[in-house]
C-alpha cells in the first residue's frame, strides 16, 4: 500500500515535469501489493483457505507482480467490519459473507443466501449466466464503493445441533436457538428465541444450557468445534443456508485502477476459488459425517410440518421487508424466478439419480 | 504452429551460434499461438463455447501473448481423433471427452464418466481434492503424451427419447437403442441392441424406426435437435452419464515448454470454464424442460426394476473389464470409494432440501 502510494506520487510528479516518457507503462509494470482481510479464522480452514487459493493464483498469473496478502479475521480488521474497511479504502479487498451486513440493510443478504434460497449450483448459475452478477454489482455493491467477485460457497449447511427432538412446530416455542439474520427473524414468528452468540462461545453456551440449539456450518467444521459432545441430535436441512456464497469485496477505486490483465487475474482466480471451496467441502464433509454417526450422533430431518411452517413464516418475513424496501423485493423476485424453474429440473433428473445412488452399497 | 516452430528453430539456431545472450527470456516473451481442436460442433453451443471461454481468458490473462484459436469438430481434426492429434503434436491442445477413445482402452472412460458414476460435484471434488487429477494424469494421460486439464461438465444427462414405454426389464429386450461405450456394453446384457449412429443421423433414424430410442444430452441440446417431434417419451435419469466431464488435452511437450505464468493461465482458465459450462447448462436446461413439457413430451423415470437390473449388469461389465485390466480396476475402485461416502451426504442433506423445494410453488 505504502509502496503503491509512493509509486503513484513518483509517476504523477514525473509526468508533471516530463521526466518520464511513459509513466503509464512504468505504472503497469510496478508490483501491486494488496491486503485482503478475511472475516474468517484460520481454524475454519476451508473457508479461510479460499481467499488464499485466489491470492496464490493471482500471484502465479502475474508472475509475482500482483500480490495479495490474506489476513485472518480480526488480524487487521474485525471480522464483521470487513465490508466497511473495503468501502472506506482501509484495505483493497476483503473475503467475507455479504449477509453479515444485513443489519445495515437486508439487501446485503442476497449476496450470500436467504431462507429457502438457491443451492450452490443454482446460485452459481444465477450469478454467472442468470444476471445475478450484474444485478447485485450495478444496483447494490457499486453504489457502496465495492466491486464483488464470487469467491466461495459452503454448499447446503446442516440445520444444527439440538439438545432435544423437534417433532412438531410446538417444539419450537421457547427454543433458545443460536441463529441470526433473516432466519432468526423467521423463526421468531414460530416462537423461537433466537440469539447471536460469537462462534468462540457457542460450545460453552450449549453445554451449560444457555441455549438449547445452535447452527454452524456442516459436518467437517462442526465436528472440529466438538458440538457432538454437547448435543445429541443433528438436524437437516438448513433451509436458511441451502448454499452460502462468499464474495471477494474489492474497493471500487482499487478495482477500477487495475490493468485489464490484473482484473482478469483476480476475476478468474476468484471463480476458480469458488469451485475449489465447494469441492473441498464435498471432499471433507462425507467422511466427517460418517465419523459423527459412528460416534453416536443422531441424525434427524426437520418434520414436513416444521418445514411448511418455516416456509410460510419466511414468506411473511419477505412480504414485510419487501413492503418497506423496493430493491429487496426486486432482487428477491429475480432470485425466486430463477429458482422456481431450477428446482424442478434438479429434483427431476439429478434428484432421481442421487436418490437412487443413495440406496446402493457397493 | 508455424510461427512457433519458426521461433523454436530461430532460438535453437541462435543458441548454437551464441548470437543471442538470453534465448530463454526472449522465448518467454514471444507470443504463443496455439490451435485447439474441439470434438464438438458449434451447434452444441454450450459445450463448444466452453473451450472458447477458456481461450478468451488465457488471452486476457496473458495480455494477448498466449492465444488459443478454437476450431469446431472436423474443421482441422475429425471429432473423434482429437486425442490422437494432441498425442502426435499435430495440435497443441484439444477439447474433448476422454471416453470417446475407450475403444483403444476402457481406462479412457474415467476422465468423462462411467455407468453409475459420479455426479458433477462429486467428480469435480474427486478431481481437485480427491486425487483424481494426479491419478489420471500420472498413471494414464502423461504416459500417452497428454496433460489433461478439467474443462467442463454436462451435469446429469437425460435417459433419452423412446418411441414406447419401458415398464419392465422385458421391455428392453430387442430395443434398438442408440447408445455407445460402456453403457452400450452394459445394456447388451439386458437384451438391448445398441448402436452408435453419428449425431447428424439420429433424428432421421428415430423418425424412420431404424432405432426405437436414442440418448443425447439434456433438454437444451435435445430440443434443438428436435427429438420431441419424433418420440413421445423422455426418460430419466441417464445412469450412464450422471455428469459427463470434459478435458482440455494438452500435448505434454507443449505443456512442459510453457512458462509458469502460462501454465497457471491455462489451468485457471480451464477450471473457470469447467464451472461456467455447468452453470450454463443449469441456466438453459430448466426453461427448455418447461417448453418440452408444454409441447406434449411425456416424462418418464426408469422403473426401479430397470435401474436395479442395469446396476447389476454394470457391475458384471466392470468385473469382466477389471479381470483383464489392472489399471481399470485401480481407478474404478478409487472412484467408487470416493463416491460411496459422497452419495450418502448428498442424499441426506441437499437431497432433502432439493426434494422439499421441488414441492413448492411460489
Amino acid at each position: 500500500m505504502q509502496r503503491r502510494e509512493m509509486l503513484k506520487k513518483v509517476a504523477a510528479g514525473a509526468a508533471a515535469t516530463g521526466a518520464l516518457a511513459a509513466p503509464s507503462i512504468a505504472s503497469a509494470q510496478a508490483t501491486l501489493n494488496w491486503r485482503c482481510a478475511s472475516s474468517f479464522p484460520k481454524s475454519l480452514a476451508t473457508i479461510f483457505g479460499t481467499a488464499e487459493i485466489a491470492a496464490r493464483r493471482v500471484a502465479e498469473l502475474s508472475g509475482g507482480k500482483f500480490n495479495i496478502r490474506v489476513f485472518a479475521g480480526g488480524e487487521i480488521v474485525p471480522p464483521l467490519q470487513v465490508a466497511d474497511a473495503v468501502m472506506n479504502g482501509t484495505i483493497e479487498c476483503g473475503h467475507t459473507a455479504s449477509y453479515y451486513y444485513l443489519g445495515k440493510d437486508p439487501v446485503w443478504a442476497f449476496g450470500t443466501t436467504i431462507p429457502f434460497g438457491m443451492n450452490y449450483r443454482h446460485f452459481t448459475s444465477w450469478w454467472i449466466h442468470g444476471g445475478g452478477n450484474e444485478l447485485l454489482n450495478n444496483e447494490w455493491y457499486h453504489k457502496h464503493g465495492i466491486h464483488a467477485l464470487l469467491a466461495g460457497n459452503t454448499g447446503g449447511q446442516m440445520g444444527g445441533w439440538f439438545n432435544r427432538e423437534i417433532k412438531s412446530v410446538d417444539d419450537l416455542k421457547g427454543l433458545k436457538f443460536r441463529i441470526a439474520g433473516l432466519a432468526g427473524q423467521t423463526l421468531t414468528k414460530l416462537g423461537v428465541v433466537s440469539s447471536m452468540i460469537p462462534a468462540g462461545e457457542m460450545y460453552q453456551a450449549l453445554e451449560r444450557g444457555t441455549i438449547d440449539a445452535l447452527e454452524f456450518v456442516g459436518p467437517y467444521d462442526d465436528e472440529k468445534l466438538g458440538f457432538q459432545k454437547v448435543a445429541k441430535f443433528y438436524y437437516y436441512p438448513a433451509w436458511w443456508e441451502a448454499g452460502a456464497a462468499l464474495q471477494m469485496f474489492v474497493n471500487l477505486k482499487s478495482w477500477d485502477a487495475l490493468s485489464k490483465e490484473n482484473k482478469a487475474a483476480l476475476e478468474a482466480s476468484c471463480y476458480e476459488a469458488n469451485q475449489a471451496m465447494m469441492a473441498k467441502y464435498d471432499f471433507e464433509n462425507p467422511p466427517a459425517l460418517k465419523r459423527l454417526i459412528a460416534g453416536g450422533t443422531q441424525l434427524r430431518s426437520f418434520p414436513k410440518s416444521v418445514m411448511d411452517a418455516s416456509y410460510k413464516a419466511a414468506q411473511e418475513m419477505f412480504a414485510e421487508v419487501s413492503s418497506k424496501n423496493a430493491l429487496f423485493k426486486k432482487i428477491l423476485d429475480h432470485q425466486a424466478a430463477f429458482q422456481a424453474d431450477s428446482v424442478q429440473w434438479t429434483r427431476l433428473n439429478e434428484g432421481a439419480y442421487d436418490s437412487y445412488m443413495g440406496t446402493i452399497r457397493r
